[in-house]
């Protein structure tokens, strides 16, 4: 059996989880793709603390260079996180003729668009299906499987910390920062939980995912992001109420020509496949204009699930050495099919939830209604609730708007004296 | 822009849907993988019927030879359909040094032992992504992106024939029967409509599924086929009251080392995400030992869905006479990992639904129970509804117990005097 050498640059859990699935199922894959994937080498600074798992020291360094010089090593996993020395890791391992394979998020975000240029300079591949949806083959699937669509949309729930978070308060009833402080015992939330709750992190995701889908690297510009750190519990059961529940998304949509790329809470109808996701699970809703509507379900995150995509991508990476055909597929190919069309987020239209608390007085409702109309705003439903005290919550759904007209009547809409405080909006998603 | 020549074996309804395809996002493709696939003739006997979409009259042919022997042409799509023509059209087309695509699945199921070793002997790909859940690309997921993991288990909902009779069933209360005459007028069922409902074609595409998952062509035999012809209305109407609904799988399992391979109606958690997919979708449940519970879901058939997975197959056909990286992923690979570890229908254990019509009289129950505590059947819930004549209706569902066990004990039930006509038996999967 053929062979084809792994080097590993980070040892901690998705290191762990790779060189776990190599030990166990790589001679498995041997047998079913004609060559075997083979543990070559591990750099971390850490080469002491037991990971569970019995390496051979000899393949242990602290030298990062004894792993991208090693002749002998045919791809690089990168999996040392960050946007700095990560990218230069990599920029090496390209000039040194290796494959490289990674799961980092941010580092593709912010700078495939140095990235894939200096791959295809070097002649070697770079995959990174773990790096989205964790142990979904979601990259591949858009790249290959659905390379014949025209993408009309794409509806991502790619952070399991915000999706744990969000079943919690809607199945529980406990509130944001409760489950938060939960979470982060249980381990499913960072100590510093930003990147996850702020939507940084499935910005990251979304804007990977649109420039695959559309063949430019948007990096983070172009994506609006909004996270769930100010999402109340009566929102969730407002909107259970109305038929919907609320999920982080990040949503990618092309409309009148034009490509919309925001991640926030959004109100989803209850029976759809997504809104039944729950807990820590990812899933990316596909539609194309051949194939329709289609959904990729798993575990978007933990050592094994993204370990599941890393190797399949070293497999590939494997594959192309074997066949002499590097960039057969390459990790991103760009093209201007689709040429600088994104749009602005004042210029987006959905359906709107709003949430406005109000004097419980005669002619409110008339005066919201008024200017909401005024400002081309055509309101589905209306719900006021009753309260003990004199200050009562005003639900608006509204039928399709712009968001800047939105904006504004919510400004005019502030303004009104019996109006308390901020006004309440949440984007909906019919799907 | 290179160009890659298609050749089309069969302008029915999905043949024309690759047509639109190709018109409509050829360009786009080419962009987006280096190639552009450009369809160069079509045979079938019938080329005077208006398809709705305008072809040169001059790619139409009525002689099969004139695709196969074309030397401009790089691939044949064969979508003749049935089990003879098109398998010597297919070896005739890898004769010629042609790459082919079907979505052919009877074709597969029957004869992929002899079609796989031809196309490698010939040295030239072949693929069948849209054989199986029609616009999914579960077969290059299952192939590629689950490459790291062992197959645990697969749940498909593989046929939307089934799958709309059964939402209809449990949504609006309606017979088999009168379900299967309405899908037959919408089109969603055929005028013969056997093979779907008796669960041959579900078959065929588990047994495929199995075969990749498992690296032996296994073919028919080994698969269990039960169909939903003789699913009664309270059958649906108990399992929801038990909290399941029924759906027409495909299971592929491996349970102590042995693999199984079974089709039949299926008692399923309703709160499973596999339990959502409804109307015509399909949806694939797939259990890696590394990235654990994946599901993938969208139409199963019809022509554009079924399309968009034969292009995307012809791109890879495309690609690897680009790269001259033929046999890359060859469509089956055989290996022996898991060799001859099939096991018979009698060896299997799961939960069990079982329906009883017995007499309305004093110690049936104790005689029903004692039967199956002599067979070693261990009893999870009992229902007995009331009923206005003197027979009731007996609803037991049992712990994990052996196939051939409650086959025996269901057989001595049977011959009590007190019960009435043919117990009913329903497998459970908890997933």
């Amino acid at each position: 059996m053929k062979q084809f050498r792994v080097g590993l640059l980070g040892f901690g859990t998705v290191g762990t989880g790779v060189v776990k699935c190599l030990f166990q199922n790589g001679s498995l894959i041997g047998s079913r793709v004609g060559i075997e994937p083979v543990l070559a080498k591990i750099a971390d600074l850490d080469i002491t603390t037991d990971r569970g798992i019995r390496v051979d020291p000899e393949i242990l360094t602290t030298d990062v260079d004894e792993v991208l010089t090693d002749p002998d090593i045919d791809v690089i996993v990168e999996l040392v996180g960050g946007t700095t020395i990560a990218k230069e890791f990599i920029l090496r391992a390209f000039e040194n003729g290796k494959g490289v394979v990674t799961a980092n998020k941010a580092l593709l975000a912010h700078h495939g668009d140095e990235l894939f240029p200096a791959a295809e300079r070097h002649g070697v591949d770079f995959y990174y299906d773990a790096s989205v949806a964790g142990g979904i083959p979601i990259i591949k699937c858009l790249r290959e499987g659905l390379a014949a669509n025209h993408i009309e949309s794409i509806y991502g729930i790619f952070n399991g910390t915000c999706n744990y978070i969000l079943t919690r308060m809607e199945n529980d009833g406990v509130a944001f920062n409760d489950v938060l402080r939960e979470a982060q015992e249980l381990g499913y939330a960072e100590a510093e939980p930003s990147l996850d709750i702020d939507g940084l992190d499935t910005a990251h995701k979304t804007s990977i995912m649109a420039s695959l889908a559309y063949g430019q690297w948007y990096g983070m510009d172009p994506v609006h992001v909004e996270g769930i750190r100010n999402l109340e519990l009566q929102e969730i059961r407002n909107a259970a109420e109305l038929g919907y529940k609320i999920k982080l998304l990040g949503i990618i949509k092309m409309q009148n020509g034009l490509i919309q790329m925001r991640v926030h809470p959004t109100l989803i109808p209850t029976h759809s496949q997504l809104a039944q996701v729950s807990d820590v699970f990812n899933a990316v809703w596909v539609r194309g204009d051949i194939v329709g509507d289609t959904m990729y379900y798993g575990r978007g995150a933990g050592q094994d699930a993204t370990a599941s995509a890393v190797v399949a991508d070293i497999i590939d990476v494997a594959l192309n050495r074997q066949f002499e055909s590097r960039q057969r597929v390459p990790g991103f190919r760009p093209h201007s099919r689709y040429a600088d069309n994104t749009v602005a987020m004042d210029s987006i239209s959905c359906r709107y939830y709003l949430r406005l608390q109000v004097d419980d007085r005669p002619n409110v409702l008339a005066e919201i209604a008024h200017i909401l109309g005024a400002a081309g705003i055509s309101i589905a439903s209306l719900m006021q609730r009753e309260s003990e005290s004199d200050v009562v919550a005003i639900i608006v759904i509204t039928h399709m708007a712009v968001e800047s007209a939105v904006r504004r009547a919510l400004d005019a809409v502030t303004r009104l004296p019996v109006v308390r405080g901020e006004p309440t909006m949440i984007r909906i998603e019919d799907l």
